[in-house]
């Protein structure tokens, strides 16, 4: 199927829809950055993949099953399945498995909800541990049901992934998402062990971040092209796409975390600084200036007084071309996931995951 | 192999060695409660079992991998392995798959490593829900390592868990462990719900001890003889087994939290209470009494106060009968398992899996 066909399929459903968060976030970024043909390749994705991104919907909607007796961990669980999040990992999937004959299996769309649901769980979880507030500018499921629901929701999403994936008799895909899992929690631990210190151990940041961004981008490319029975090279190859776009992701990331619109973004500006995470342009400044090393380990240590200094000190990581450095390390990734898609055929889905590429750096939120 | 020729076993290890504590546990019971012939079954089964018990100790002392950079999440993961603990899950495992021809196949060890790491994973997140501090006589990992190392570290036995059974490539064992903790999250989520108030629901209640503790006891005898290649009637004998032997453990322990042995049980009495769960004997009592029932919702809502005046409620449920109707159901499951064990050729393993029926309703911790 290719993007022109676009127009033969079923009318899109009305804007804001849920299961049209992600490609509504990526159009916009792409108009505003003035890439009007990237936008309108998107939005034509919205027609070709319609199904597919329809039915994903209505399985965030509704975990209930008929001899579940308690609601209080799904009601944790779908209330953040349910908030407007980009969905880009499930987007990634089903892109990816247009790579592959066998797009319609159904072991695609349990890809690309599994994704989803193993995303969500972490949030659900990291959020108890960070003692977050807000996400996606709406309360956390811990403020609204509770820390335990959110555990519970959080270990309910978790093993609904695993018996979608394993339900289809693809062991390797398991194996695949067991460890992804594992590597995410390692990450987390990591991260938390960090917390609260300058730490100015670049690998040891690297590490973070593919573990709790990075394995799983990379899970959802590559699954789903192996789920439509794309050829071992396309696979592959969609390792290297997902791995490098979550490392770009999550720098990017990094960057709106200091500067981007708090209203877009759905949460406050200089959230990381004050769990005491040492972001890459902040790991690069303090690597450039002892004094600004020296001030970023003092608002990490009074960080509970009050807020950080924050004009103060993007004004500094501008300076010292901390965000620039970010941004560049963001686009390298970028170009090293377009190199690896060059050995794919050039059609709809490569064009499209292209776009996505870019959108991912161009991002707003 | 027969009980009688134990004493060419090697010799068991030093007794206390954590790979005994289930075995140790059950024959001081046994001893006890003057079934000397009973205890002695046992103290055969020490050498009976001995390569398999002392594997277990190995693997729960170490999570550890080449590839991991944090310990935070392993080290509450292998504190709450490493605590002295009945190990009757692992145990009931090893016991089972001697029912089957194949029992030293790798996977039974594994089953039985992946029963405990489930057990051990809903432990440390069930703490962090019901903020809990004291564990087997120990703090809760959540009070020496932290919240977030106790959520961290159950996700990652989970995952360890599901990785020991999956790598056997066999589908049918890996499913039912994924519905046993997501019955479990039920039911915790369930047990949740209630808290606080009279629940007076007998099948609610049931319906809770079931999934929190009957599946996990069941998983583990049938996973355990289906490992070694028992036969289906055996297999199924072994799932209503399991199901009533943990129903009855979790009867006799609603009991023990009332008039156990504070320092044997390493933990609190009345905790049940002071968490605000309605256990069978005192929703028995509050059926049979309406002053009862009063008084324990006053108790509950009150229990932020101080204490509750334990003498005067353990008086008024022996008045009201509801701690003998609690032994006499978790009684009727006993002999619910013997019946089911009926079908299974006598021998050694028939005769420990009769003991063990019998030590779980004799047990003081």
């Amino acid at each position: 199927m290719d993007l022109n066909t676009a127009s033969q399929a079923p009318e899109p459903p009305a804007a804001g829809r849920p299961e049209e968060y992600g490609l509504l976030v990526l159009e916009r970024t792409l108009g505003e950055q003035g890439c009007p043909e990237q936008r309108d390749h998107l939005r034509a994705l919205r027609g070709w993949l319609f199904e597919e991104l329809s039915s994903l919907g209505d399985d965030f909607a509704g975990l209930r099953r008929a001899d579940d007796f308690n609601p209080v961990n799904r009601q944790a669980a779908e209330f953040i399945l349910g908030l407007p999040g980009k969905r880009l990992r499930p987007l990634c999937a089903l892109v990816a498995a247009r790579l592959g004959p066998a797009w319609r299996n159904p072991l695609v769309h349990d890809v690309a909800v599994a994704a989803e649901m193993v995303h969500n769980a972490t949030l659900l979880h990291d959020d108890v541990i960070d003692l977050g507030t807000e996400r996606r500018g709406q309360p956390c499921a811990r403020v609204v049901y509770g820390n335990a629901a959110s555990i519970l929701g959080g270990d309910l999403l978790l093993v609904r992934a695993m018996q979608r994936i394993h339900r289809h008799g693809r062991p390797e895909l398991v194996s695949g998402l067991l460890e992804v899992v594992e590597r995410m929690v390692d990450a987390e631990a990591e991260q938390l062990e960090l917390r609260g210190r300058l730490n100015l151990d670049r690998a040891r940041y690297l590490r973070v971040i593919e573990g709790k961004t990075a394995t799983l981008f990379r899970w959802s490319l590559a699954a789903g092209a192996a789920a439509a029975d794309a050829s071992p090279e396309t696979v592959a190859a969609m390792q290297t796409v997902g791995a490098c776009m979550g490392m770009s992701f999550q720098l990017v990331d990094d960057v709106l975390d200091l500067r981007g619109d708090a209203a877009t973004l759905g949460k406050g500006l200089f959230a990381d600084l004050e769990e005491g995470k040492t972001t890459w342009p902040l790991l690069v400044a303090a690597e450039r200036s002892r004094t600004f090393a020296a001030d970023l380990q003092r608002w990490m240590d009074s960080q509970r007084a009050g807020a950080v200094p924050s004009g103060e000190i993007l004004a500094a990581l501008e300076d010292l071309g901390a965000i620039d450095a970010t941004m560049r390390l963001a686009e390298e990734h970028i170009q090293r996931a377009l190199d690896a898609l060059q050995v794919v055929p050039q059609g709809a889905a490569r064009t499209v995951l292209e776009v996505i590429l870019q959108a991912v750096i161009q991002r707003r939120s």
